[in-house]
């Protein structure tokens, strides 16, 4: 008998149907003896209808506004699956975020969570009750309710899970686990059945999109076991821990991500203080940069390349502009038609040669690397956006990432 | 410079471009120096299509999860419409019942209010904000969400403005007012400019739809001034006060109701106590028992009539049965093919003929009439239901309610 966090994505619990489905899967594990907790998304793409309606409306949009509105997605759900459970015999409640106690900070659209007060949980479930609880909202200190962004409903499992003292978080998704790729771009991907928290950790931030990132960082802090598994086939899934890979794979996984453009300011005084200077005031204008690279240094100047999300280029350009004449820069290029195509293993930090496969097998297919950054245990290339594919699918099959790990030649 | 509360229905708000007109006017209000504070219901259809949701997904449909789930309907609205006025430049925020400081019973589905507690409403004002509060709900003695039914916005408008002492409460609908029956069954309807309490209550009662029956009692027990308007011409609609109709209209308006069932219990003994038993009885079980008519007695036994809401009758006949010894009763007849036409109007306490012309109309144009009930203010006969629009149109033609009272030949 454990006590275990269920967290329903919104293509989960898109329609009655699979509300229902839902429901059945909580009465097996009932009846198992499990005593369940559970965390919905808001229905299919009810998010999505709920910002366009905004849009309708405001071109301003207000962030407590937003917040308001969108989370209202997430307790509708709650509040549907807690009737079917009824129906099945099984006394179920649902809470928003602030009666499930969690508190945030004031940072709306994109709310971090302070503390958990799980009072009305904990009470609930010592009552035998399934407590259901919408996902990625809160209460700020100002007494407003708060939004996590998207995807947050994952970090709302792995906290609750945490204040609770489950035995496990269970993520359940469309997708039957982790992946060694993404199953759409290379057919030979293969299912993980445990993958380390550090490693799923590189991949969430190098374009895995499930489970979002910020759980993962959360359940790697706290110790929280993840469970990414499908809630269409109800099987058994991804197990995340914090040891090291069971699997004791060199290569865990390929990812890639077409979310960012690349900025390049060039022209750079190369002296000290010119890229502090840069990236805190990107920082202060909350722009989210990620890889950077800096070339190196001729004639006392230099070019300065990073990533940022599509949707904050215009800003961060805007930015830029404004710091030109302090950091001595010659002027920002532009370049959205890129991707980031990622390798990640645990094994990468004690063996120099997988650097030099993955740049081999690019050069093998005629890719050219634009950008290179690594960190322990993972290896990032930019490279063109249409080629972002075929480089996934040449590294998959390079690193034998289709086989079981003991079965594939070394590095 | 007044302080206003305005209430904005479902289809004052049904799409984008409603709540931009919606947020027009607000702006114009505030041009014009007034304060305002808005209530709104759900948009357009939005709670019918989260009812169907619940249905589709359970048959139990528990009140608390009903609740939580069809006040998201308001909450949404609200969010919509302060956005709509921060692009106007005018400040708003949205508030739940909740954080507006509704506090209620714990009777789910058809909450009362116990206390309005308006300090983030207040404060809002203060700070010269416009703050948008989601109709008919608020959150119960045991911290749950709650909705006071359907049509319950009326009376978050009207608590609201008691509690915060508003000048006035403007309710605002898709017609231009109250009439003197309803414009789509007679064409020579017409609006009354002013109408006092007592009348509308007894219209409410009766089948006049607008504005919700409970926020009369509510505005006519505080004393709150409703306005009646358009939020489609947005011109000044009708005016309910205290006094008497400034028109001194001796009958002022024709209603009719075909949301009623009659049920006829037959062979009661006629001994004290009986009726009452009977009675409490059904109050007990929360049966909604409106027009009661005991005939004659004949034998020692009698006949008991009364009207109860369509949806209610199988589970009155249920209770009836249970106690049908006990009050010594031979059976029950329902009748569902009725409907009730009242004619309202102050003057009628010191005119003992209207309700001979009343009788002696319904005469004229064969119309039978199958019980009646009377108070000091109305009179409710019912009547075939396929006869009420013709039985409507034949009272408003015989009162003369087309004209302006200072017109009509007296009674």
């Amino acid at each position: 008998m454990a006590l275990l966090v269920q967290k329903f994505g919104g293509t989960s619990v898109a329609d009655p149907d699979r509300i229902r489905d839902v429901a059945d899967h909580v009465v097996r594990c009932r009846k198992r003896g499990d005593q369940v907790v559970l965390v919905v998304s808001a229905m299919g793409k009810e998010t999505d209808e709920l910002i366009r309606l905004a849009e309708a409306v405001s071109d301003t949009k207000p962030g407590r506004e937003m917040d308001m509105l969108i989370t209202g997605g997430e307790r509708k759900a709650c509040a549907l699956l807690s009737m079917a459970l009824h129906d099945r015999g099984v006394e179920a409640d649902s809470f928003t975020g602030s009666q499930a106690g969690f508190v945030t900070d004031t940072a709306h659209r994109n709310a971090k969570i302070l503390d958990v007060k799980p009072q009305r949980i904990q009470d609930a479930i010592d009552a035998g009750r399934v407590p259901v609880v919408g996902g990625s909202q809160g209460v700020s200190t100002d007494h407003d309710v708060t939004f996590f962004g998207r995807g947050g409903s994952d970090t709302t499992a792995v906290a609750l899970a945490h204040a609770i003292g489950a035995d496990s978080c269970e993520l359940y998704t469309d997708v039957p686990g982790v992946f060694t790729t993404d199953p759409r771009v290379v057919d030979e991907a293969r299912r993980m059945s445990t993958i380390s928290f550090d490693e799923l950790l590189e991949m969430t931030a190098s374009g895995c999109p499930k489970p979002a990132m910020r759980s993962v960082e959360l359940a790697r802090t706290f110790g929280v076991q993840l469970h990414v598994r499908s809630a269409f086939s109800w099987a058994p899934g991804t197990l995340v821990t914090q040891e090291d890979s069971m699997e004791a794979a060199i290569i865990s996984a390929v990812t890639h991500d077409t979310s960012e453009a690349k900025m390049t300011v060039s022209g750079v005084s190369d002296r000290p203080g010119v890229a502090a200077s840069l990236f805190r005031t990107l920082a202060d204008a909350e722009i989210n940069v990620d890889m950077i690279v800096q070339n190196v240094s001729a004639a006392g100047v230099t070019d300065i390349s990073f990533t940022v999300p599509h949707e904050q280029v215009e800003q961060a350009s805007g930015v830029v502009d404004q710091i030109s004449e302090s950091i001595g820069s010659a002027g920002v290029i532009i370049d959205s038609d890129i991707a980031r195509v990622s390798l990640v293993g645990a094994g990468m930090k004690t063996n120099p040669g997988v650097a030099a496969t993955m740049f081999e097998t690019f050069a093998d297919v005629g890719i050219n690397i634009e950008m290179i950054s690594t960190s322990a245990i993972r290896i990032s290339c930019v490279v063109r956006e249409e080629l972002a594919e075929g480089a996934v699918a040449s590294l998959h099959s390079a690193f034998q990432l289709e086989m079981d790990p003991e079965d594939r030649r070394p590095l």
